[in-house]
C-alpha cells in the first residue's frame, strides 16, 4: 500500500552564516522546505566560534527538534540535513550531519549524493588505519576531510574533491566559516543567497546555501545563483567567497530534479520547476496526443504537466484522483478481501469526472510498474471509457549510481518490457513516454544533464560500482 | 505559523459489521479516509459477540495503531473515531470511542457533533448521582445511553434522542450489533453502504456507516445513501434496519461540509463535493468577476473553485501558491527577523506566475482574518500587479454552537468589520464574498442547510449555550 | 526469573492538607515511601478549592512525575496512590486516583483493599443505569460515592460504608477537604499525622493520612495514630475531625503487613515493624531450633528475623545471600543451558560463609513454593553441609479475598502438601513454620488480626466471591 | 536529595565465547551482575564470524534490551558494557561498546578505566588526520587499535598497550575471537572463567571475562582467576590463551573496589569482598573503639563492616537506617518546609533502636562530606544519646585520575579540613577513620594497591592530566 514506484528522494542540505541570529534556528525553518528531499532523519550542527553543537534524530524536522534541543545549538554558523536513506540503512548512525573533532577543530559535514568510488576510498581509509562507524559514504568523506593535506580548508576540500568521483553537494561547518562544494559534474543542485540584516539599519546581512532555492525563500533569503560545478564557496564574516577547486566536467545535473524531486517553487538553471513541469506536459501533447474528453495528472507532481497538456491540446483538465494528505507509514496488513478490492488509502477517484469519458492520465515516471496498474484499474472501474497513460519522461531502463534509489536492473519494468508489453501489463488503452528531445526541450537545454537512467550512458566510468551489501554486512 | 484561520474540523465516525473479516482492521483503513476530520486522537472499539475490546490514543491513525494493538481488537463488529478537539481539551480522557459496561453489556460510542443542551443533560446526570470523568458531551451521551429506558437498543437510543438537542451523528457498538443515529436536524453527515462478501461465493456481505462516503469507497464498500434526519439504523447479522426514531426537523446540514470540511471525493446530497466546490467558483465568477490575467485557489480546498471560476470566466487558471506537504506541528519560535519577513513554512509563491499580473485569488473562508493578509502580501511581493480576493462563501459573522470551532463573536473579523474594512485590513485590491443564494445554487439546494454562521439564524433556540469554561474548570 | 513466590503487595494511599505548601508536591515525596506497596502505576489528584487536577500514569513515582506535570496540580489538598494490580489488569484505566465530577463538585478517590461484594455492588450500579469504564472495585466505590445520599460528605461516605463489605482504606478528595475511611474490620492499615507549619512562626500546620507511618516521617509529619475501624476522618482548614461511621467489627488487620508488606520503619499497633520481624525470629528459635553453625535471612524482609533468631539462639548470624539491587523487569528468555544452571540474577551466595557449615535459612513465607527450592539448591552447591529452612509464619493454605494476591487454592503449595512433602519438594534438611501462637506473640497481640490465609476462617462470610474473570471478560 | 557523597562507580565490562549459545544473550544476563558498576548506559556487540551486530542505549540493562533488539545480535562471540559517566558526558555517543570497521574487519571495544595520557594520544590521532566523534578516551583506544601495527591482534593490542598510560581493563571483539587486556599496574579488576557446554555431553564449553567474578557466577561460569597485569588473553574456538604483552609494573589495584565498588559476592585477590568488608570493621574496632550500646552500618555497603565491628568489639549490631529500595532519579524540588525538615527519601531511622543509646555508625567513606551531617542529625533527632562515626578507610584527600570520579581537590572535605574540623562539621560526637595499615591488613596485603586518593602518591607520574573541559568544549 505504500507507493514504492517512485525514484526515492535523496537528501537536502543547508548551511548558513547568520550574524545577529541563531543560525540553528534559521536552519530549522529552512529544513522544513527541504523535507520533501528526505523524511528519515534530520539534524543540525552549529558553531559558536569555539564549540560545535549537534542534534540529530530519526523522524521529520518538526518531530526531531523542540526548543529544548534547539536552544543549545548556539552560534551564527550552522548546517542542516534531511535524509532519505540511499546507501546505508535506516539507522541513527547514518543520520547527518556528521560532527568530528579534527586537528583543525570541530568539523561538521552534510552531504547529498553518492560517490561511486566510495569502496576504494573506504579501503584507502582502512589501509591508513582509520576505523569507520557506518556504511555511509558521507562518513568516508568526513574522515577524508579530517585528514586531508592543506593549509586552508579550501585546500583540504580541494584535495578531497580530486579523489571523490560521483555526485556530491556538500556543506561543511568549521569553527568560523561554512563551506559548500559541488562535484565537477554538478549531479546535485546547490544554490546560495543572501539574508537581510537581523536588525534594521545594521548593515551586516547573512549568507546561505541550500539544495534548493525554496529553502532560501522560506527564510527570507534572496536566490543569488548556483554553486558551480567543481566549485567551493565559503560563507563567513568576511562575506561570500568562491574558489574553482577542480575543473568542471561536462554538466550532468540529474534530470529527475526537474521531473520529480525538486519542489515546484524551486528555481534551477533559470527556470521555475513548476514551469518546466508544465512544459513537459506541453511536449507530451505535441508528441503523443490522442483524442480525449479530459486530461488529469496523478497528484501532486504530475498536476503541472496536466495543465500544460491541457493548454497545448485543448482537452479540458480535471481533477480525477484525490490524494489522501494524511497517510502515514503503516505496517498493518489488510484482510484478503481488502487486498483484493484494493484499499484506496492513498488515492480515490472522482467518478463523476471520468464516467463515460476518454481520460488522459499523466504521471511523472514508471519505475517498477507496480502502481500504475492499480491506478488505471481504479479509474476504469469508476467508469472511464478509455485511459491513455502519458509519462513525462522516457522509459527508465537503467539504475542510478549517483545517489537516486531507482531500483536494480531487474526491478525496472522498462528494462524487462517493451512499451507495448508495459501497456498490456498496466492495462491502459495507450501508453506513451515523452521523448528525450521533448524532455530536454521542456527543461530548456540541449545538454548539461545526466540522462543515464534513460540511456545507460553514465557520465563517468563505472569500474567500481558500490555494492551496498558489502558494508551493510559488516554492520548487521 | 500554524494556520488558525479555518473553521476547525470536527470528528469522523465509522462503524462496520464485517462477517468473515476482522472489523477493527476494516475500521483502521476506513479511519484513514476520515483523518482529515480530526488528527488529535484516534480509536477503535470492537465486539466479538461477548467481549468488547478498545484501543485509543493521541495522534494520527497510522501512529496510534500497530499490529500489536490492532490484533486483540477481535470480532466482526467495530466502531472507530478520529477526533478534532471541540468541547473538552486535548486530553486522552476525551479521546473516543467511549466504552463502558452497562446493564445490557458493553457499550461503545463514537460521536460527531455538539449538544447545545449538554450542560442541562450533565446536571441531570449529576442529579441522578452519576459521576463524569470528562468535560465531553460525548461522555454525557454515553452515560445517558447506559441508563436509558427501553427494551431494545433502538428504544433506548430513541429515548435519548428525545432529550438530545443539537448536532450528533453517533455510532454505537453493542455485543451483537452496530447502531447509528443522526439528529433530527441532520447537522452532521452520516452515510451507509454495503461490503462485498469476505470470501468469494459466500453470500454474506457486510455493512458500514461513516461520516463521509470516501471512507466507504476506501474499503471497497458501496455508497447506498444517507442515514436520515432523526433516524436510527442497525447493522447486524440480519442485515440493515432503519427506524425513524424522532420526527425530522427542518433540515440543517452544515454548509461548511461542502465549503471546506468534507473530502472532495465524498458524495453528499447526490453531489460530489469536488463538483460543488467547482460550482462555488462558477457562482463567484458570475457574481463578482473582475478583469484579470490569472485565477488561482489557495490549496488545497479552494483549488476546485478556482477551476470553476476559470471555466466560467475564461481567465486562465494557474498554480500560484505552493503548499508544503510536510509541515508538522512545531512550537519553535522564529527569530525577530524571520518573524518580520514572514517564515514561508506553509506556502510559497510561484513568482513567475504572478509577476506583473492581475491575480484573482480564491479562498474558501475568512474566519479571524489573520492569514489572508500575509498571503496577499506574499503574492504582492512576488510581483502581482493587482490582487482580487474572492471567498467561496458569505462573511462568517456568528459563532457555531453545533460543534464547529469557528471562533467567538469577538474573534470573527466579519463580526467586527465591513467588507470594505476587511479589504483594507487584508490589503487586497478588491474583496468579494459569494452570496448566500450563489452558495446555495452551487450546492444545488434552496434549503435544508444550516447557515447560522452567516445569518445568525440558528436552527434551534439557544437558551442554554454550553460554556466550555464551566466543565474545563472542574477538570483543570 | 522474576520472583513470584511472594504475596503481592496491594496499594499505598496518601492524603494531605498542607496550608502554605503545594499539597501535590508533599504527596509526591510521600508516595516514594509507599512505593514498596505498588510499582505498577502512580497518581496524584489535587484541589485548589475550586478546580481539581490530576496526573497518573503507569510506572514508578519518580518516572510518572516531573516538574512539568506536577506544577499544574495546584492547591493545598491532594491525594495520591501507588498501585499493585489486584483485581483489574495492568491498564491505565485501572490507575488511581479516580477523579470524577459529581453533583457536589469534583471527587477524587484512592483505595487500598478489596470488596468481596463488589460484583453485587456493580450489578446495583448497572441496574441504576450507571456505566462502568473499568473492572476495578475502586471505580465501583467512586461511583457509589458520587450518588450516595446525605447532606455531608461524611453522611455520604457512611451510606456507602454500610454497603461495602471487605477491605478498604480509602482516601477521598473534595474541593475543600480530604476524607479518609477504614473498613470496620480494619483489614488494611491507615494512619494519620500532623505537619509542621510551612512558614516559621505561622501557627497553621497541615494534616496527613497514609497507609503507613513511613510516609509520614518521610515528609516530616508526626505519627499521631490510626484511623480506627469503621471510622471516617476529615482533614481541612478547621483541623482534624473523626466520625465513627459504622460500628467496628472484630479486628482483622492483615498479619502479612507485619510479616512482609510494611516497610520495616513503619509503626503499627504500637510496634515498629522491624522489631516485630526480629521477634518473629526469636519465636522461631524458641519453637524449632536446630543445632547449626550459622543463621541467615533471605534479604531483605527476613533479615530482621535472622537477627532475632541469632540473638535468641546464640547461633551467629551471617550474610549468605547477596541480592542484586538493580534487577528490573525483563522478558528476555535465558538459553537452555542458562535455564538449567539457574541464572543467578536475583541472588548469589557468599560461598565462604556456608562452606562445610550447617545453615539455618530464614524466609518470610512460602506461597507457591517455586523459589525456595532453587535457593536451597544454590546454598547447597556453595558447600553448605545442612540447610534448615525456617519460615516466619504458618503455612499459607488458603487464598486471600481481601486484596492480597496470594494465589489460588491449587497454586498454594501448603494446600496440596504436608510440611514433610514440602521439605522433600524444596530439598532442605529440615523445614519448620512458625506457629500461629508464636507469630501472634511476636506481633504482641492475641487477636485483632486476620489469619484466614493460614486458618481458612475468614472474618466475614464469602457468599459472593469476586470472580475477576467476569469483569475482565467485558473489557478484553 | 540524590546521594552525591560516594566515589562514582566506573564501568563494567564483559566478554564471552559461547559455543552453541547466543553469546549476546549470555552477555545480557552477565551485565545484570555488573549493573552496580554503571547505570547510565548499556550495550552489547556480537560477532557471528562474519558480521558484527550492536545495540546500545541510555538506561539500565533491563530497559535497554528486549527480545526484539537482542535477537539480531547473533553469534557465539559478544562483549558488553555498563557505563557510569567518567570523562565524557551523559550522551549516547559516549555509550559503549564502540564498534568500527577496520582493515581487519569489525572491531568492538568495551573499556573500564581512564588513560592519563589520553590528551596526548588524542593529539597524536588528530595529527594523523583521524577525526574523533566523542570526548571519550575509549574512542581514542578504539581508533588506536584500528590503526595499530602488527600481524596478529595480540601484536596490535601490545603496540597500543606500550602507549597507553593509566587504568584500563579492556575487552575486544573481532570476527573470530574475544580479547581482553589489563594495564600493567592492574588498576581495574578483570577475571575469567569457563562455561559448561551448552548441550549435555558436548565437550565444548565456553569462556568468559568480566570485571567481577559475580558476573561469572551469575551465568554459571567458573571463576578461574585474574587477567594479570600487562596481560592479553584470547578466547576463541581453540581455547584460552594468555600473552604477557608488557611487563607488569608495581601493582596498583584500586583499594576502593574492596571498600565500596565491587559487589560483596565478588572475589578478588583470593578474598570475597564481603569478608574483606567485615575485616574492615574488625580493624576499626581494634583501632578506634569507643564504649557504645549499639553498632550499625549505613546500608548497604557498610553493613558487613558493622558485622565485623560488632563481632570484634562485642557491641551488639542493630539495623538503624532503613534504605528506600525504590528511589529513582527525580528532579522535583521539595518545598522550603520539606527542604528544612529534610525529606527522608533515601533513608529513615528505626528510632526504637537508637533511643537513649550510644550509637556507633559505620560508613565506607567521606568524599565531599555533605551527606554524613544529615544522617547524623537524623539519628540524633531519633533519640541517640551519642553518635560515633567510623569510616572504613582513611580520609580521601586527593582526586583520582584513574577513572574514579572522586571529586576535585577543592571539593574533598578531607583536603580542606582536619579530622577534628570534619567532626564538628558533621556534628557527631567522635569521628575516626581507619588507618592505612588497618585497611591493608583487612584486605590481606601489604602492597599491590593504589592508595593515591589517601596518600597523594600516584603510581605513575601525572605530567599530562586529562582535562575534561578541553574535549567537552569541542562537543558542546
Amino acid at each position: 500500500m505504500i507507493d514504492l514506484d517512485k525514484p526515492r528522494h535523496e537528501c537536502g542540505v543547508f548551511g548558513a552564516y547568520t550574524p545577529g541570529e541563531q543560525a540553528a534556528r534559521v536552519t530549522f525553518f529552512a529544513l522544513h522546505a527541504l523535507q520533501h528531499r528526505g523524511q528519515e532523519s534530520a539534524g543540525i550542527c552549529s558553531s559558536d566560534g569555539r564549540t560545535a553543537h549537534i542534534h540529530k534524530a530519526m523522524g521529520l524536522v518538526s518531530n526531531v527538534f523542540n526548543e529544548e534541543n534547539l536552544a543549545p545549538l548556539k552560534g551564527e554558523l550552522a548546517i542542516g540535513h534531511t535524509r532519505y536513506s540511499t546507501t546505508g540503512g535506516a539507522h541513527l548512525r547514518n543520520a547527518q550531519p556528521y560532527l568530528i573533532e579534527t586537528l583543525h577543530g570541530p568539523l561538521g559535514v552534510a552531504h547529498n549524493g553518492n560517490l561511486i568510488n566510495a569502496p576504494q576510498l573506504r579501503r584507502d581509509l582502512l589501509q591508513r588505519g582509520i576505523g569507520l562507524t557506518s556504511s555511509s559514504d558521507s562518513e568516508v568523506m568526513t574522515l577524508m576531510l579530517a585528514g586531508a593535506p592543506g593549509e586552508t580548508m579550501e585546500q583540504r576540500i580541494t584535495a578531497c574533491m580530486r579523489q571523490w568521483r560521483g555526485a556530491y553537494s556538500i556543506v561543511v561547518l568549521t569553527p568560523r566559516a561554512i563551506y559548500a562544494a559541488r562535484d565537477p559534474w554538478g549531479f546535485r543542485p546547490l544554490v546560495w543567497g543572501r539574508l537581510p540584516a537581523a536588525h534594521d539599519g545594521d548593515g551586516a546581512g547573512g549568507l546561505a546555501v541550500a539544495s534548493e532555492s525554496c529553502a532560501l525563500s522560506t527564510i527570507g533569503a534572496t536566490h543569488e545563483g548556483e554553486v558551480h560545478q567543481g566549485e567551493i564557496v565559503r560563507l563567513d564574516a568576511s562575506g561570500f567567497h568562491r574558489t574553482q577547486a577542480v575543473a568542471p566536467e561536462r554538466g550532468a545535473l540529474c534530470t529527475f530534479e526537474h521531473i520529480y524531486f525538486a519542489r515546484p517553487d524551486s528555481i534551477w538553471d533559470g527556470h521555475v520547476i513548476h514551469h518546466v513541469r508544465q512544459q513537459l506536459g506541453v511536449q507530451l501533447a505535441r508528441e503523443s496526443h490522442v483524442d480525449a474528453d479530459v486530461v488529469c495528472g496523478v497528484p501532486d507532481s504530475a498536476t503541472p504537466a496536466a495543465m500544460g497538456y491541457s493548454r497545448e491540446s485543448g482537452v479540458p483538465i480535471s481533477e480525477v484522483l484525490i490524494k489522501n494528505r494524511y497517510i502515514g507509514r503503516t505496517f498493518i496488513q489488510p484482510s484478503d478481501r481488502l487486498r483484493k478490492s484494493g484499499v484506496r488509502l492513498k488515492f480515490n477517484v472522482l467518478a463523476e469526472n471520468v464516467q463515460g469519458k476518454r481520460v488522459i492520465l499523466i504521471d511523472d515516471s514508471i519505475v517498477r510498474g507496480n502502481t500504475s496498474g492499480p491506478l488505471v484499474k481504479m479509474v476504469r472501474e469508476a467508469g472511464a471509457r478509455e485511459i491513455h497513460l502519458r509519462i513525462t519522461c522516457p522509459p527508465i531502463a537503467h539504475p542510478c549510481y549517483m545517489g537516486v534509489d531507482m531500483a536494480t536492473h531487474d526491478e525496472l519494468i522498462a528494462h524487462r518490457m517493451s512499451v507495448a508489453q508495459m501497456r498490456a501489463h498496466i492495462g491502459c488503452d495507450t501508453l506513451a513516454f515523452l521523448s528525450m528531445e521533448g524532455m530536454m526541450r521542456a527543461i530548456g537545454r540541449a545538454g548539461g544533464y545526466c540522462n543515464a537512467c534513460f540511456t545507460g550512458r553514465y557520465p563517468l566510468p563505472l569500474e567500481d560500482i558500490p555494492d551496498k551489501q558489502v558494508f551493510e554486512g559488516v554492520f548487521g
